[in-house]
């Protein structure tokens, strides 16, 4: 481990390859045999155990149920919605066969010819499609809906480029599919489910976000509205981090699902789905982590403490155990995550540099000094700063500390991401910032796809967002203002958020 | 739902039929547009979702990790393991190609030949080959062991012949995965799984169950000994419901993965596997439900307790409500997962039947002589039996009902169990036990696979298990004893358990 630990890529000088060491050194994921797919250790599910639960209660608290949908899709089905086939039909894993046999070679097992189904099946890239046939035949009348339905799952896109967590050809989501009455009630649940991630990646993730509109060109493949949650990763690239979609009657017409309204009249019904995935898992590690490893919020971390003995000799080893225990069963009383860590064939140094990588939030050291003294070293992972403390009310020191450093990461993040929010009136402006500050650019737009696709030739910036109204959107980006377009010079009536992204 | 209820067929004429409409009309699960794979509904995966936190309760509390491997295995891994390939490979889904395209002829989109894979992926069937490829790289010296590690994943089997929940094309499931150091501990670790199993059906699902070992024969393909928990449906037929793989070095041969050990020499690993899946949902709704519907454990229950008011006029129907509120607030206090049916579009005859479709434990009914008495009408589901009790002190008394309902409903299985397992010692007594009572036969048997195929192949009747040693077996099965082979006359020391079979 220290030897390993010594091999991670310094943040500075090669982000990309600082973030794969820490992935994979951490022990949070790692590539598998299968091109483009990953493994995800114990340390990193546990990570997204606790992600997966606390949003799971937030959706459940929203009126949400969990259900679960096929794997497989109908090539078919994708045909029905028509631009949903173009975003979502192409790069797919499809099964073709369902039977192999013995080699008649006698090289290994073969696929059997004679097994070829006569619909080939798509893995589910997104499940629009699967879910909305279901909902035919669960929805005829008004008093069939709403329905709000969430499923957790695994998703195949078969991506080219891939990266842990970031980008890879299966990864585990939650996507929700919700069925309503009328347009009102579907575009309110759209925006109390990107609320609801917003909520999640600042208060739990310690990640700071734009909420805003995606451009038609950006927009999820069938949806009316695609609002999105943006995050600053350290390297000032934007990361989207969570999308929900008002899908009008797109799904509901590609697939027939009529109800009787309340006027006793036939229409067709309203559609949402929103979802986030492990990626998420990226944006956590990007937007906190340093060169000594991860660095993570208490409220998600799977182990929130770790105690290490300090000793020379038998005698010291067993005594500071001993007591490690009994502080360790009082940090439990408070709720804690904690581990002592009493192996005797590492040095301390060692166990230090791996919790350091694995992101523990606190590490307690107790030697002799200590042990005479009644105090315990305590250090922080997020500032690594380290402080001599009494052992008397330890627990209650760890628990506010908790809350503290969760602060504390937010505000880093958020302190690091509104410097890099730039208002910027002019192309050359907006050029300098991309290519010497980064992060977002707030620029005025002439609202078309033609010069949207024109900057992103030139700088390879998309627009992230249109920041929603509010009192939320940072640097009062949530209001008209009138302007001319940096690239076209067209009028404009409320800037954009632009930034190079993962 | 009124109507659909009388639609339930008669579990005494049709079990299967009654067993299929319960599970649709339910709402627990239904066949989606893909062939075999099902839709499992909010009800009944809120089911699925007390069962998985239950067991992943239990699967920590034994120290295991939960991790994440790749939904796609290359096909030459199945060729890796002699026995394996036979078992898995066959009937499975293959991924062939990665893109559409297209169809220049305009239908549609079409599998683009160009996106042919070099080798193709199985979509997995169970993951030791992926896992062990994956260990491989985790396991060098014998500190890095034991691994302890579960995955809760979907799997794909391409089964023929489909039913709800027993047998799917896709399932959901948790397959454990663990690696050692020793023989002997793998060999514990397989005991110690199948205890957590029957521990998991007889304590939470209150199906009682046999834990034997499985003949050759049945054994998991690539297994050197299968431990299984056998369950007894109302039907007299039998249903595997979890298992438990002793591994041998059969894995870590197939995929060398080799580790230094205490004697500093090299030595394979030593492999466990153990998986139960959403099959066990059907085991549960067999062995409990009636011709009303579900009946389910409270352990388990989505909902623990409806509440109804019964009225006449808005007056009256305002008071029930009111008061069944400050009622569901104290049953809520004491953990009791409850909910007040207000509707008022809907008589209360046809919700009481809904609910006991649905097998909620306990239905509340307030009436206008209930509010002038502060009484309540109690109606348990698993006795379809009512009485009248106080108001006063009803949340102690259903909370103590739910654990007299988890153990009454555990006896009645047990009983039911108990009364068909019956010892035979001639060829002709198993037979007509077979054909006249159903139920697990225990017979002597000569051990030869010939001899098992040829019951088979005369009756119908599999070796379900050979029940382990140890007080729990019952009817005194877990002990040697001397017998000739109700088939060959050949001699035996010990009884098998046979049964027709799910």
């Amino acid at each position: 481990m220290a030897k390993e630990l010594k091999e991670l890529a310094n943040r500075e000088d090669n982000y990309s390859q600082w973030y794969n060491d820490l992935v994979v050194k951490a022990g949070l994921a790692e590539y598998s045999a299968v091109r483009g797919c990953m493994v995800i250790k114990p340390y990193g599910y546990a990570l997204w155990e606790n992600m997966r639960d606390a949003l799971d209660r937030m959706f459940k608290a929203t009126g949400h149920e969990n259900a679960y949908f096929p794997l497989f899709i109908p090539k078919s089905f994708f045909s029905k919605e028509a631009s949903h086939v173009e975003g979502f039909a192409k790069e797919c894993a499809v099964v073709t066969h369902y039977r192999l046999m013995n080699d008649p070679e006698g090289g290994g097992v073969v696929v059997d010819p004679d097994a070829k189904l006569e619909e080939e099946l798509i893995v589910r890239p997104t499940s629009e499609t699967i879910i909305w046939n279901t909902y035919k035949g669960w929805i005829q009348s008004y008093r069939d809906l709403p329905i709000l339905v969430n499923q957790w799952a695994n998703v195949v896109r078969w991506e080219m480029r891939t990266r842990l967590f970031l980008r890879t050809a299966e990864f585990l989501w939650q996507e929700g599919h919700t069925a309503h009455e009328t347009r009102d009630e579907a575009v309110a649940e759209t925006e109390r489910m990107i609320g609801v991630y917003r909520d999640f990646a600042e208060g739990w993730m310690g990640v700071p976000v734009v909420v805003g509109r995606k451009s038609e060109n950006e927009r999820f493949a069938g949806a009316e509205e695609t609002l999105t949650i943006e995050a600053l990763m350290q390297d000032g690239k934007a990361l989207q981090s969570g999308t929900s979609h008002f899908l009008g009657q797109n799904f509901a017409k590609a697939f027939d699902v009529q109800f009787t309204n309340r006027e006793n009249a036939l229409d067709y019904v309203w559609a949402t789905s929103w979802g986030v995935s492990t990626r998420l898992i990226g944006a956590l590690i990007m937007a906190h982590s340093d060169n000594n490893g991860l660095v993570l919020p208490p409220r998600l971390a799977p182990l929130h403490a770790v105690l290490i003995p300090i000793y020379k000799g038998a005698d010291e080893y067993a005594a500071a155990v001993a007591r490690l225990g009994e502080l360790a069963a009082e940090l439990r009383a408070k709720g804690l995550k904690v581990k002592i860590d009493d192996r005797d064939n590492v040095r301390s140094g060692f166990k230090f540099a791996e919790y350091e990588l694995k992101g523990v939030p606190v590490r307690l050291a107790l030697g002799p000094r200590d042990m005479a003294a009644g105090t315990i070293e305590l250090a922080r992972r997020d500032t690594l700063s380290k402080e001599v403390v009494p052992q008397e009310g330890l627990a209650d020191r760890v628990s506010a500390l908790m809350s503290e450093m969760q602060t504390a990461i937010f505000e880093r993040a958020r302190a690091y991401r509104d410097s890099h929010i730039t208002r910027v009136d002019t192309w050359d402006e907006f050029v300098r910032t991309l290519d010497e500050k980064g992060g977002f650019v707030a620029a005025h737009w002439d609202g078309t796809v033609a010069t949207e696709l024109a900057i992103k030739e030139a700088t390879k910036a998309t627009i992230r967002c249109i920041p929603l109204d509010g009192p939320d959107a940072p640097a009062g980006l949530g209001a008209d203002e009138q302007g001319t377009c940096v690239f076209s010079g067209k009028p404009s009536s409320r800037r954009a958020l632009f930034a190079r992204s993962y």
